[in-house]
């Protein structure tokens, strides 16, 4: 190859983003970045087969920029490989990659709940079977490459993009994400890990913020999920984060890219560039000259592959940087390209599109894994006194923007939230029923009526008043509120859409406000991607459900667990504060942060804690056998506890285990979940739970940050939340303090499920 | 020496705290602060002839703990004192420190302004000749270590310590707190630099909480307020900071106490621990097993003294650490008492406070200095339709909180916040008029007339129709709201008082929004030690004034304001945010932090700009002249601007100096304040103001962490404050990239004001 051809597998184009200049485009949902419309007038005129003159290394979202069907979007592909394939010397195909968070990016395709659903519905197996089924849509149409999942835990709830992660917690968002991994890749489809890394931790929470963090709480905190879905699941790729941690863009950060991912943990895929990060070092983060000053220095870090368009990764890198590096990234992509058969003899594009015509991309199998995950991941805060609605109720009265408006069940990378808006006339592309008429099917026999009281944004309460009279002439009220998602600033959560506090967005809390005035009972539902202050409602409703986006099937099972056919069995993969001021943050805090230590007069403790989730039948957790009372650093322990449905009906529990460090070198989270397993129990049903703790999994980034197991006491502490843990013992690791490999260090407990 | 008695000199006796349990006290105004009950029942009982076997450091706080008169005190200090000689054999006096945050923290002393009151007079003289009263004071009564100054740097405004601070830039607080330094140990007391390091930037801004922070962010933006007081004022104490970093407590951190503060910076003076912070490594952060453990890791990190009674200190250390660690804290401390005289021949206790007799500690020479600074401090918003308030006005109506209570004018630290809550009979010791006294004294031939509307805490609305009713019947009301100071939940800001979020305590806002419904023009004082989200007000006033607690003399500086006998030209110290999110938190943010940049939908701007403030005059500056184009890397230059009064009065400003570094290595904070110089001038009088800005004063700490110049370009802006900064020109500096030395690299900007 010649080092143009070299360099030429470095870049990407993104034919489709040209769209935005179309008179299709509703000028007013066009997105409205100022930073990327420096780089948009860089790249958006260059045709492809210009930028392919010497090969591409990726071609962009042909499926995921603007409406096309299956069968057109095939053709697209096959047009653009064809072009890239005639313009250049070796006719090297290009890696097509796409948007999949919430399932395939495309229209018409499924829209599973959002990630932040997956991570209350505690179930990596299911979160595999999802994205295997993503997966094999997209590998039948000509997709290699899916820019998921999104491994950020939370650190703050403001953050937009809340909705997009599994959760706050490294170990849940870690097994997931290794789910989503296995299944995506089952399929042939590369996995892309992000945001490498620190993101989700920025200043005010806002989007691309600077980051103030220091190494051991990314080390400890931040770094375990990629790990994880690396060591535990083989991932093929991962994606920089926009932010800097104090200071350095991550983009440009060679311990992260290269001696952390690649020299320590071995990862041997692709690194590829987030949309922009690399011109975004010379036009947001200042840290570089120009495009190709960016380019050079992401190329340095670790970057092999730059998205969206070649900006900074052109034929001004010749002579540039070090002949070794660009090999270096060429052979990740190459090897790469050969694993996915691109340059297997006979490989056309029309082959890689074969399947197109005969896939449906919202089949039945689709629609009942996201029926399943709905289900599975709507959390009952509280039942209180009207839930499950009892049969019979003359009139229910169904109020609020979430119950009617199929987009609030979205997350803003479904392509009616990211793509749609600037489509007006091209409709949702999928059916979406809505929690009204879901509800109108589940109560035969009942009047259900509805009122939007208010929409998800901004300040118009002209509809009050008619919530308000619909609520007095019902016998009970559902409310449902929350979140519309969207791209900057064009919804109340997604990415671009922080949250000043945690408020809920526009007028909604004042329409339950109105409601609640009224001395009718109010169920409240809460449909969002982040969570809410709910803390001045909790004890005023006659029950409370968190819905996280629950997809296109969520309005019905919104219904089922309104009306009992379905049991929740949900858990909080966030936690709920009780003030908009959202104290405390996440629950992994040491003592001084998420305890009442009388140092501060602010209460740090949640509304609902992570873990919590009821259910309409009881559980007990009981019987803790731990196997042994001292434990080598080098050793393992079982915890067994039994889970029995003490209630009436069948039901699932998560049966968790946390472990609290008594004292360490340094300040540790008062306590931190390190197993857990979704459990279905029949009426009466009992199982015994294993856990098979080994000693690496109370692992820490000590103060010389080595990565150490260190002896001393441990609090072995099992339940059904991080705060309802009635089952405490103790296990002291016993001989000498132990670093850790980078390698070999077991990041999972094992779980074992027994019939008693 | 023996052992013994090198650690008997490490440690210290807060004889005055068991008074906590004499009946005097009302129970339910004494402290509750849980990790501290443990260390109080390991400490409290203990005699001081026991304490001091064989003999002691220090002997805490014997004037800030009950009410005492300086006689009474100075009998106090000889007592324990005598204790101490008598009990050792040795005969070493122990240094006596004293809280002197707002002056001397003793009954009946002169209660000055907030330390955030003394940011917005940007008058480092002003603060000095404050500092040198307080110290004088002190001296006469036998103290000879005073624990101020604080030189955290803001981070979030909801930090219940905001008004302990100077403010939120390093540049401010750190010249402002050299000032301090200079004036108390021109007296010969001790200054005491806290708190090293990184306290303010904890999570969610919870006191002692989890500080989130990357070591460069701690080298540019923490630490230099320590490096200037060292450097330019040689400070000759530090205290720690109770917070960890990352994982590690500060008061167990030997690269800050010992590689850093000592190898590095060269300081030679003491080390004091928090009050309890060497215990707290136990009780609280759970890194040592127990006090003796913690007592050993803080000595190895650098701690010299533990405050406030010996608990990990002890005898127990013999034979647990080497003796020359020991010995390094005895030296340092031993080297201070002979500085101190305490060792010269015929040196006695009685000596020691034999001025305490004829020292008036609230002299009318203290009390023209807190006025002088009060007026200073005192921050014209916006001046409105209605300020200064016309003569011949018939009937003034005041509403709100702070005008008649005088405890909302002082700091957390002030006598009659601190400790006069548990002794309520004994009335505040000094004559603190209100702002309701002084402008009846004003406003001779105006009808003054009051209500409190509602108190400062608590959901007390009851006073709002008598407000209403009032504010009706006026030409003008002047609504007072603001903070109360107090310790741990007893106040609204105040050490252990954080704010959820910057909405105004209690109901003020709403007793504001009722004001404002009946359409009369209101003029609204923020009295406080923080700043609170204004957005929703700020349009709709008639005036808007910023008063950080102003001290004893608050009434008169405000009222004169109001009057327009007193010229405002205090600048703002920390900006006022829009909303009570607080958004964008504090102006010092690279571009992705402070810039509408479109990735982020939330507006980071402030509503008033760090350095705003305005006047009944008016100001132009212009007239840029920078002396060169270009300037080496270890070259300076002069930056000059005329300033002129263009109005009608004579009037201060604070002209403003801000570096924006354009490209660099690391992310950079959009600007910098550089230089500053506070000018008054007559009416139509000009001065030109030079600025020698050496390249040092661009110095960052790179990517490999050394302190660099880097060659490049720099907008040189110059303004009143961060937002209006009319004047800009560019340097560029050239030559090599130079690595600044610890001990040697330029920390000041040199200013002259002559005339023209």
């Amino acid at each position: 190859m010649t080092l143009e051809e070299k360099i030429g597998q470095l870049g990407s184009r993104w034919v489709g983003n040209d769209m935005q200049d179309e008179e299709e485009v509703d000028p007013e949902e066009t997105l409205n970045v100022a930073p990327m419309q420096d780089v948009f007038a860089a790249s958006g005129t260059i045709p492809l087969d210009e930028a392919s003159r010497h090969g591409l290394g990726h071609l962009t979202r042909v499926y995921g920029s603007h409406p096309l069907t299956a069968v057109e979007g095939a053709a697209e592909v096959v047009r653009q490989q064809h072009i890239v394939l005639a313009n250049s010397r070796l006719s090297i195909p290009a890696v097509v990659h796409e948007e999949c968070l919430t399932g395939f990016t495309t229209f018409g395709a499924t829209v599973y709940p959002a990630a932040i659903a997956w991570g209350a519905t505690f179930d990596p197996d299911l979160v595999e079977r999802m994205a295997a089924a993503i997966g094999r849509d997209m590998a039948a149409v000509g997709v290699h490459q899916g820019l998921s999942p999104v491994l950020d835990v939370v650190r703050d709830y403001r953050w937009g993009r809340v909705e997009e992660t599994i959760g706050e917690d490294p170990y849940l968002v870690g097994l997931l994400g290794a789910g989503y991994v296995r299944g995506l890749q089952s399929a042939g489809v590369i996995a892309t890990l992000k945001h490498f890394a620190g993101y989700s931790a920025s200043r005010g929470a806002r989007n691309h913020g600077p980051v103030p963090m220091g190494r051991r709480e990314l080390l400890d905190i931040i770094l375990p999920t990629f790990e994880t879905a690396i060591r535990e699941a083989g991932a093929e790729s991962v994606m920089n984060s926009y932010s800097d941690i104090d200071g350095l863009p991550a983009v440009a950060d060679p311990w992260l890219f290269t001696e952390l991912l690649r020299d320590r943990w071995g990862f041997t895929g692709t690194v590829v560039s987030d949309y922009w990060a690399v011109p975004f070092l010379a036009t947001t983060h200042h840290v570089a000259e120009d495009m190709v000053d960016a380019g050079i220095q992401s190329l340095t870090a670790g970057i092999d592959v730059e998205l969206p368009d070649t900006l900074g990764f052109g034929q001004e890198l010749a002579g540039r940087v070090p002949e070794e590096l660009i090999d270096r990234a060429v052979r990740r992509l190459l090897t790469q390209k050969v694993s996915l058969g691109l340059l297997d003899a006979g490989w056309t594009p029309e082959k890689s599109v074969a399947a197109a015509a005969g896939t449906d991309l919202d089949s039945a199998a689709n629609r009942a894994l996201a029926r399943e995950m709905a289900e599975k991941s709507i959390v009952l805060l509280e039942a209180g006194s009207a839930l499950p609605l009892a049969a019979g109720l003359g009139r229910v009265a169904v109020v609020g923007p979430a119950a009617a408006d199929p987009r609030t069940f979205m997350g803003c990378y479904a392509f009616p939230n990211h793509v749609l808006p600037r489509y007006p006339q091209a409709g949702l592309g999928i059916d979406v029923p809505t929690a009204v008429d879901a509800l109108k099917s589940a109560l035969s026999g009942t009047e259900v009526v509805y009122e939007q009281g208010c929409p998800v944004i901004g300040d118009d309460t002209s509809g009050f008043a008619a919530a308000v009279a619909l609520t007095e002439s019902a016998d009970v009220t559902v409310a449902m509120v929350g979140d519309l998602a969207g791209l900057f600033g064009h919804g109340t959560s997604g990415e671009g859409c922080d949250a000043e506090d945690l408020t809920l967005p526009g007028v909604q809390a004042e329409l339950i406000e109105a409601l609640l005035a009224t001395g009718k009972p109010i169920v409240v539902v809460v449909v969002s991607g982040r969570p809410y202050a709910l803390g001045s409602l909790s004890s005023r409703v006659a029950g409370l459900v968190q819905a996280f986006m629950p997809g296109e099937e969520g309005g019905a099972a919104i219904a089922g667990v309104l009306t009992g056919s379905v049991n929740p069995g949900g858990k909080l993969p966030v936690q709920i504060p009780r003030h908009p001021g959202g104290q405390p943050g996440t629950y992994l805090l040491p003592s001084l942060g998420a305890e009442n230590t009388g140092v501060s007069n602010l209460d740090p403790t949640p509304l609902y804690a992570f873990g919590h989730g009821r259910s309409y039948t009881t559980f007990a957790v009981d019987d803790l056998r731990i196997s042994a009372t001292e434990v080598p650093t080098d050793g393992e322990f079982t915890v067994t506890v039994r889970v029995r449905n003490t209630g009436g009906r069948a039901g699932d529990e998560v049966v968790q285990l946390y472990l609290k460090d008594l004292v360490a070198q340094v300040t540790r989270p008062v306590k931190q979940l390190t197993g857990f397993v979704r459990v279905g129990l029949e009426a009466g049903e009992a199982r015994d739970v294993t856990f098979t703790v080994h000693a690496d999994r109370t692992a820490f980034t000590g103060r010389d940050f080595s990565r150490i197991v260190e002896p001393g006491d441990l609090d072995v502490l099992v339940g059904t939340s991080a705060a309802d843990l009635p089952l405490t013992g103790r296990v002291r690791l016993t001989g000498a303090l132990r670093v850790v490999g980078d390698r070999d260090r077991r990041l999972v407990t094992p779980v074992t499920v027994e019939k008693v």
